[in-house]
């Protein structure tokens, strides 16, 4: 059994302690949050224990911690907790800033217990299923990449302004997405952005609706399409084209049923957002987790996935303002490109 | 160079008109019907001549003649032109009256050429390609086929008093494409009718939604769904479950648009009636008949294929009467089952 | 939190654990099964106590017992738990023989707690948004109901000689669902059956493919189709037609990956059987007795609905026989027709 | 009755000679091409006469040119047709060199006679429906455009060599369609292009594969997607992101059937390749010629509308090699938007 310390009881660390909760070989410990009351309130409807982050760190009983706590956190809890000899899970992304994250993935280089980045749009069983196939083959080489991936609305101004920009934040998920598929890290980018939903966005110096290329090493190209507003729902779609075929994964629909009247056809939208479209991803990522903490699996996202998918968050940065293809800064390495969970 | 008479200038006529002059190996010479004015207004539109029936009949020119008058009448034609010496193809069905179309297969089974009934939807390019896959062995054996053969709106009730009811009239189609698929005729016949749509059609007698259950002598069966009015348009489906999978084929569509919004996702609805979705199997079954006419191929739809569709419909007609199952009057042993055109 | 004892360890039973565990408001307390080992070692993954049937209803702590035993152990099994003050969900069918049920609902008609028959496809999310759109005049007044229920593979024979035939067994479901869709119960039944799929079958008397249709006070028509075997996995598939329109339901599938090469175009197939096809429908059946049981909210299907589906599956039976159509001979008046859960 | 003269007997004059001969209202009087077998049975099989260039422009009864021939005799034939008193209807491109075009432009400016340019995708009537509902505000402004354009097998390498670049030659229909779409045209394009399925390609300065982004004075881009190798079949697809909602336009089929068996569920793959995908445009653009040269309907596509979508290509062409953002050289101010045909 894997006791865990959850850090971070906001909306997304109350998906992860129902995890932790509900797999059979781990179990939420203690929770702390900077916000004491909402510590507490999901410790209660969790059984957990709400504590503060040293108490989580130095408590022997407690082998992994998942870092689910605001964005300028994460780097240092992620020492923090690998230095404390935890296992740890930290959403993504390690920091909004390269060097800091650079920084982090040589000070945790030796840590002896699983560090594994929470992407988990890779646990997503269509995605899943659609990396299996083009790893067996089924396209045979990729050639050209595209993935959709529009929010149903954009988020509040204030959470835009700590963001790091539409790239880091929300397009980071597609470059991790697009280099785990191609299995391969690029080597330029090019990227258009634009703000043409609220001049708010613009004002802060960000865009709301971007295309981003990523250029591969054997001239594959990837295509990221991303939209803060997408009204029907959450849209995240993915297709692959190579030399023998196309791959693609559709939507998760709300439902199965249609509805035909004299009017029109009408069938079930996408799932709203991604607590409902990713239930199922979250809960495979975690798993994938415990695997790596008791059993020695192989970590599938590793600290250097996130430092690459931030590398191409910064180059399409710049590039959306230059209009210039721009390299790639740091050559990743050592990407943790498993396709099985 | 084929020269036709088309007997008969009516709505399902002038589709014949276009299709017999834009084939490169027909010409329509004459047209005639008891509406001068329109037998008139088609043959100036098409470059026709305008004349009657007997003239047709008579004129050496002429070697084939298509029958698209009021069902009452054609038997009566189709013995007629046979003995004319002319090749025929006539609209289903043969006649209301069983007996009477036994009487003019008997009439014309010397005939020295073609005769074909216009059992139009065996050559719609969706049906066609199931039935070559079934042929194929695709699903292997049938076991269950399934047809939902959905009208728009119903028919005037004008048209409901001569029509010999629904069985004779609309679901005689579908009894003629479950033979063909399956390859057979059925042995005997459920049904179950209602009148829910228009309590005008029941005070006729007739019915305007029904069941048909056709069981075929290998034990496999048909399910036959009809219903007069599907306001979202024209559904015509086929399913067909065997001992390997299901064969499918959808509707056709009248756009493949789809608009995703706030509320809904909307896609296109069927075609909306029979001219619009059957455009394609008139022509190809036109094109069928002058393969036979002029150059001996076989004969795609029998006369008989026409007596042993409308044997099902009279057993159907009984079956949804008394509740009880029905066996069919008339065995047939000559169909024309060619999944070719 | 209400303590429950499951009666019965086998496959289903197996599933309804996990589900009783899961629920925020219930404990899965003691297990018995005929075969102690199956009931030790699910206590044992559980966390229950394996023990007797006796000692369960005699508990004072368990509120609720879960029966998923044989089917002729139902009957006797409601009674005694009913008497013991217990709250019932148990497996359908209530009895094989209607006379049987019969009895039981006049035993427990004075029942004090909730008692609710395990009919799970209502609670499957899509056919529930199918429910509620007609209920809401989606389509106006219902006129063609069609049901596919297609298993993958028939079940082994040693099954079939006690699963009381097609109708009984299978069709039940679905002729629960009709008459929970249509919201009444039929007043006729018509049937056909055919052994296509495996000759043992049929040596038993059975069939392995049939077509049910089942008449409406209103006229309104229920068309279910059923066979033990679509290779293509499980096909659950639901279309309404009505005044206004089609609903229709389709499969779950496998997962939303396409892949078109120069052969064909690929899409997933429908989840393979039951216990993943309505995972979430036994979850949220097991959701809604909790609802009843604790809250005194009301039993969405109750016995009597148990014992509507039986009769209609004698009378069923009975049609497939004799080719004729059948009265249904029990009159249900108190069916849970409730669409939310 | 619109006399017409065919300039080129070649696969894409064929197509264009039956829609000349199909229509009511036009003629097709006379061919001629530079091989003069191939204008003689085209002529043949069509009911013209096979003659020569001058003859055509000289002869009085010619009211109309249909210009199919290789496109470094376009903007020569439109002159002179033009100069010769004949409507023009002229293949794209106008001519691979920019400035040709413009002087071309120049020249024909006094035409008292239409001239369009054959940009048929507007008149597929799917990319027609999806503009009728932009354009009557069904998602409210348009954000972000995506084209797929794949061909199913890349030309010949003698073809790839004179094509003016995929840019250039294949793309520019993609450049058409969403100025069309977005009832504008961009202010700047970035484009980057790779050679990953024929080396040959490369060799030629070509690419096989590339990915446009236009972008339009108000912030919104149009992304566009080109290959040359869809093995699966011609890809044709179009996806409208705006404030209120997405429209979409999908592939036509060669068919409605499905096929689901043990393995896995098959449908129906794309058109192969234009003259199949695009038979109805064709027509469609042809009947829109004959309205504006016979009934002084207005030009849908214009000179300049051929013009705008050789600028774009000539940015694309840049963008691409330099990886930067490029200016679209000519400013377009009279574009033929007009949704209706």
């Amino acid at each position: 059994m894997l006791k865990v310390g959850l850090l971070g009881a906001g909306r997304i660390g109350a998906v992860h302690a129902r995890n932790i909760a509900a797999h059979p070989q781990s179990a939420l410990t203690a929770i702390a949050d900077v916000n004491n009351e909402a510590a507490q309130m999901l410790a209660t409807a969790t059984g957990a224990e709400a504590t503060n982050t040293d108490d989580i760190l130095q408590r022997k009983d407690i082998a992994a911690v998942l870092i689910a706590t605001s964005t300028d956190t994460h780097a240092d809890l992620i020492e923090a907790a690998v230095a404390a000899g935890k296992a740890v899970l930290c959403e993504k992304p390690i920091d909004l800033d390269l060097e800091r994250a650079l920084r982090c993935q040589t000070a945790i280089a030796a840590a002896s217990h699983p560090v594994m980045i929470g992407f988990n749009r890779r646990f997503d069983p269509n995605f899943h299923q659609l990396k299996i196939a083009y790893d067996a083959g089924d396209i045979g080489r990729g050639e050209l990449l595209s993935l959709i991936s529009f929010d149903p609305a954009p988020p509040p101004i204030s959470y835009v302004r700590v963001s790091g920009g539409l790239f880091r934040d929300m397009a980071i998920h597609d470059f991790d997405m697009a280099c785990w598929l191609m299995g391969a890290a690029p080597e330029r980018v090019s990227a258009s952005g634009a703000c043409l939903i609220d001049p708010e966005i613009g004002s802060l110096g960000d865009v709301d609706t971007a295309v981003t290329v990523l250029h591969f090493p054997d001239g594959a190209m990837a295509v990221i399409k991303n939209s803060r507003r997408a009204v029907y729902g959450y849209d995240q779609r993915i297709e692959f084209l190579g030399e023998r075929g196309l791959l693609s994964a559709d939507n998760v629909l709300e439902s199965t049923v249609r509805r035909a009247n004299a009017d029109t056809v009408d069938s079930g939208k996408p799932r709203y957002f991604f607590l409902e479209r990713y239930a199922d991803s979250y809960a495979n990522a975690w798993a994938s987790f415990v695997a790596a903490a008791l059993d020695g699996a192989p970590v599938k996202v590793t600290l250097e996935d996130g430092v690459n998918a931030l590398a191409i968050a910064e180059a399409a940065t710049q590039a959306a303002k230059s209009g210039e293809t721009v390299p790639v800064a740091h050559a990743a390495n050592n990407l943790g490109q498993g396709s099985a969970f």
